[in-house]
């Protein structure tokens, strides 16, 4: 299926990842990739740091977020022997490239931009003008973003649902160009959205969201771990009364990360009245360690030996640059005429 | 006045110039340049080729125009040994500080941009959404010029009165930046506007404009200047009539481009009813002539070797990146905490 693909996933650096992360988006992305170079397509995976500018403008916070969602990537099995894993700040072409796509980006496609627009109707809540606040960074950011898919000849590009539309912007300005000059000189990317993406509820019974404050978080201590694991809300039925697993919030969240076996023995305890809300935590908290423990002390070896994950990043900038000089080479000498 | 003082002039391709423009704004630049240099400081000359993209779409027509612009100034007498001239598309790092002025530069900015409201205005006129035919080029281009001024340090930049506005914004982005790092990170620049410019009357005594079509090329044969000099608009009074100089457009043009004698002389000819407009027209005829001969052979010969041009440009960009690099990494080191 990915035979001579290129997909391309960018990250933002998003402070430390909650099991819903971790579940629902890091482990797809990396699974994806690996899969993709087993299957003689490609992998680059960046790290969006001039996207993060706009946002964090604490040059330690920033600094910081940015090295841990690099080790953070790692840490989860980003194989970067096979993947090109890198940092965007590390390709100065794709700025180059932006300028260009902004002579053949309709000033109307930014006004339609989720990101903008959300950040205008919060001014319009707030009886604010519409652009308060709001920076040319927020402004132009699905050009960058587009600048990121296209530079790379990105075929696939995987996206929650709420982000096609930045795939779609990348396409239209691609395809506005080869138009104009007759020539396939940008590959049009395709929006990739995994069907099955595990969607984790919380200790609530909410999505798990670190606004919500009801996550299992993944890189702490076990102690931790377990008081998240067991402030998961339970009911007041007795352990021997049979339950519908489906209606239990532990076996919900146990579904995402436990083996079908275990899965098998939590639904049939639960039904027969064999299970109470205490063993099944503790089967919860047992596949949690399970699955994270050796997540943390990587990350944790990874934060300690930054030299060795800044060598990595630097590898994948030498790998994605060439690449990169490619594509805004051909597009530049077809603008300018040389 | 000028020691330590950085100038910086950008040039767009316009097409062939006239003598208005010559007079009023290719010569003072030149001029100013020299002084600068002369006087201990230093003076960037760039075409702004990227700025140019957003405009003309023709590779043909846009490869073309900016070899002309580069063997216009050439002609004209900058002397590339002195001023730095290069071109903007040959420093990449302007489009990375490009994009790290985003983050700073509020939207209103762009909003209130001279160029862009007149973009909008014409739409209202025409009953079209307001950004309709606009691109991100357009829209985004006064950051694009911030960051060209502010990567050069520069100190002075030479405008017209309706341009003062983008150096005040690269003033405003560059005094945000300092402001929030607590640090001198870029010199703010200030607007230079030349109060002595000539401005030179057309052949039909409004100011001379292509789009008036009352021009005197300058780059054209003898017969084609001599033509359009004998079209000057005169009335019907006979030679011998005693004319007041000031309300005489031969006079008026020739004020511009002759000597101090040759303008005593013709000004003392019409007073005293010595001379007739034909008489006058010649005058200014070899005036003219007199100026642009040795110019029209310069841009011949440039447009014919562009090759030596070229290596011009490149020595120009050779010295012009390193202070680019320097100001980038500076800004970015800071920005990204490192």
């Amino acid at each position: 299926m990915f035979e001579g693909k290129v997909v391309l996933t960018g990250v933002k650096p998003t402070g430390t990842p909650h099991l819903g992360n971790y579940l629902g988006a890091i482990k797809p992305a990396i699974q994806l990739g690996a899969k993709a170079v087993a299957e003689g397509g490609k992998h680059y995976m960046f790290i969006a740091d001039y996207h993060a500018i706009n946002a964090e403008k604490d040059p330690l916070v920033l600094n910081q977020k940015l090295k841990e969602i690099a080790c953070i990537y790692l840490a989860f099995g980003l194989d970067a022997t096979k993947s090109v894993f890198f940092r965007q700040s590390d390709i100065p072409e794709v700025h180059e490239f932006t300028t260009i796509l902004y002579a053949y980006t309709p000033k109307g496609f930014m006004n339609k931009a989720h990101a903008y627009k959300a950040a205008v109707d919060k001014n319009r809540e707030a009886n604010k003008p519409d652009d308060d606040g709001i920076n040319m960074g927020l402004y132009t950011y699905p050009v960058l973003m587009a600048s990121d898919i296209l530079l790379y000849d990105s075929s696939l590009v995987p996206v929650g649902k709420d982000q096609v539309q930045h795939v779609e912007i990348a396409r239209d300005i691609a395809g506005a160009i080869n138009a104009w000059y007759h020539e396939p000189i940008l590959r049009l990317p395709d929006a990739h959205i995994e069907e099955n993406v595990a969607v984790v509820p919380g200790v609530d019974g909410r999505k798990m969201s670190k606004s919500y404050g009801n996550v299992i978080p993944v890189f702490a201590t076990d102690a931790e771990i377990k008081k998240a694991i067991f402030s998961i809300k339970t009911d007041s039925r007795a352990p021997d009364e049979p339950k519908d697993p489906e209606e239990v919030l532990v076996y919900q969240i146990f579904k995402a990360i436990a083996t079908p076996d275990a899965v098998a023995e939590m639904a049939t305890g639960l039904r027969e009245g064999k299970m109470g809300y205490g063993q099944a935590k503790n089967m919860l908290l047992d596949a949690v360690l399970k699955e994270v423990s050796p997540f943390r002390e990587k990350y944790a070896y990874y934060m300690a030996h930054f030299d060795e994950v800044e060598a990595m990043l630097q590898k994948g900038a030498e790998t994605a640059r060439p690449v990169a000089k490619q594509t805004l080479n051909r597009l530049k000498n077809i603008v300018f005429g040389k």
